[in-house]
């Protein structure tokens, strides 16, 4: 089966926005880098072998470059951003060990999952020790405003965990608690990259606002291209099994457009293989569905929607390289292949 | 098999030191409570149906006790120190959930362990929510210092929670390396409780430092008599099955002392059951060697010594109730039969 999107998502070769972002901050992420494997290190060797295993493994650090770049974009930037950006990062390390437990997949940015060379125990508590190292960081920096901004996005990010562990018996979810889903497990954490960056630069009020806002939206897009990569995307470059949500039941925006615009068949089909027992031909009948309902594209459209949504909350910031690395990179995430 | 240890270890009939505590300290408790269960309240029912079916198991809610009785002791009393005590329950809260799914254990507080009723990926979810949560009310508190407190506790739980891990593949284990994994998981918390509440209370020089030091020895002589307990206690009493720590191969004091003090048969013996196959009379082998080592009571003996040194802690301290029951507890952990 080829292609189920547009053309026009085939992005020209080049520095990627992320490219520029890392060149404009590559002192600051080099000292984050630094930050982030002084802080995992251990007598206890499990802990620096497994957490290297996956933040060594080419993640993209995009949450610790917004944090950095929220930072520089408003002016000032001293040991507190890098600090927060590294602690960001852990929190997102931490849910990815534990979402791997969760969800069991085998392949992590291209490796084998952490969980399936350590196990599932290793996995946990390695989480659980980056967890509270990226809240010993936060305390480093004093700054009880960031600690709250990170310490809600935390509780917010573990309840949109369970929300979607629960939706994932649900096959009938909604359009609207699928959206909540994902602004809770993984917008919220970019909001809140953004926003500690702009606290920690000393600018707490709107241009706080307009970061966490911007977060947010991009988050949502990142997470909507993510879902229809998982139907359309090539496992080489996403660095993850294709079809791991459809396998694992886990009702996404292009699910649940093809479930809705269809007729009764169409949605037993959906009940059962979200719920039930799958059979080998099931996913591209799936894919077949989609393809029908023209749910990639409408959930890549949705996608632009919110990265242009962010890219207009930063129309009443200084305008300046980090501005514009910012906006290209909320264009980028709806562009990019993997 | 009769009981491997002496008769005094019988306590009197009347009010335990923590009952004396929790009446003392009834209104506190009873706002902690409240805070516990507003706090863990979610619109995703999973997280308040698992999470109480946890922490409303009868759970003896002795590290929030200490907090509220560190504070009381040196006198002043706010919202911060109930806020921590619920922080501190939350924070074990949330280990005992993970270590239910790294032990895989079947009962927990003479229940179904957690895992058991709604599986391992909840467990996990629901825990890390509880630890976000924890952070959430230490944040509410403004106090800094608590924080760090806090979150360098819960690094070092984690820490010990995985030295622990690799140890139970450790048939040679010492008993320096079982010490040190004991005052990670276990005492770090302890101390931590007794610290945050001395310091909520506008206390952060010498009192923060022997309520530290109380709790510090405080855990490691409970940790010791529940190890004792795992091949001595019984199952009604403890509310979780004997013999789960000789089942899951994790070297405690008792049997390091029996296998250092026996020889090249019995080590052999040790090493075959830790790290490889049980035979079902394997436990009652284990529980033989341990009496003829006197393992049992010796390590009880030592568990006499480290609460002594906790009682030591309290003698610089205002003299008042608080402190008198403080005191008894470091009597009562070693001398409780659960």
């Amino acid at each position: 089966m080829g292609p189920l999107v547009s053309p026009e998502r085939v992005r020209p070769r080049g520095p990627t926005p992320i490219d520029v972002l890392s060149d404009l901050l590559a002192d600051d992420m080099a000292a984050v880098d630094a930050i982030i494997h002084e802080r995992m290190s251990s007598p206890i060797g499990l802990i620096p072998n497994l957490a290297t295993h996956l933040i060594d493994a080419g993640g993209k650090r995009i949450r610790p470059l917004i944090t950095l770049a929220s930072a520089r974009l408003l002016g000032r930037i001293g040991d507190a951003p890098r600090k927060l950006a590294a602690a960001v990062e852990f929190i997102h390390t931490a849910t990815l060990l534990h979402d791997d437990v969760v969800d069991d997949s085998g392949l992590r940015r291209g490796k084998q999952a952490a969980n399936r060379v350590w196990g599932n125990p290793a996995s946990v508590l390695v989480g659980d020790f980056l967890f509270a190292r990226s809240f010993n960081l936060m305390v480093e920096t004093g700054d009880m405003q960031v600690l709250d901004i990170l310490a809600r996005a935390a509780s917010i990010i573990a309840e949109g965990e369970v929300m979607q562990l629960v939706a994932a018996n649900d096959a009938d979810a909604t359009l609207s608690r699928y959206l909540a889903i994902i602004e809770a497990k993984t917008a919220a954490l970019f909001a809140a990259a953004g926003k500690a960056g702009a606290v920690s630069a000393g600018k707490p009020g709107a241009e706080a606002d307009a970061l966490h806002a911007y977060g947010l939206n991009l988050g949502l897009a990142f997470q909507l291209v993510d879902d229809a990569l998982d139907y359309d995307g090539r496992q080489s470059a996403m660095g993850k099994n294709i079809g791991d949500d459809f396998r694992e039941g886990k009702i996404t925006m292009p699910v649940v457009i093809a479930r809705d615009a269809g007729g009764a068949d169409e949605r037993n089909f959906w009940r059962r293989v979200m719920t039930g027992e799958q059979q080998p031909e099931d996913f591209d009948r799936a894919r077949a569905l989609l393809a029908k309902h023209d749910a990639i594209a409408r959930t890549l459209r949705a996608a632009r929607d919110y990265a242009a949504t962010a890219r207009a909350q930063l129309d009443g910031l200084p305008p300046n390289v980090y501005r514009d690395a910012l906006a290209a990179l909320a264009d980028f995430v709806v562009d990019r292949n993997a």
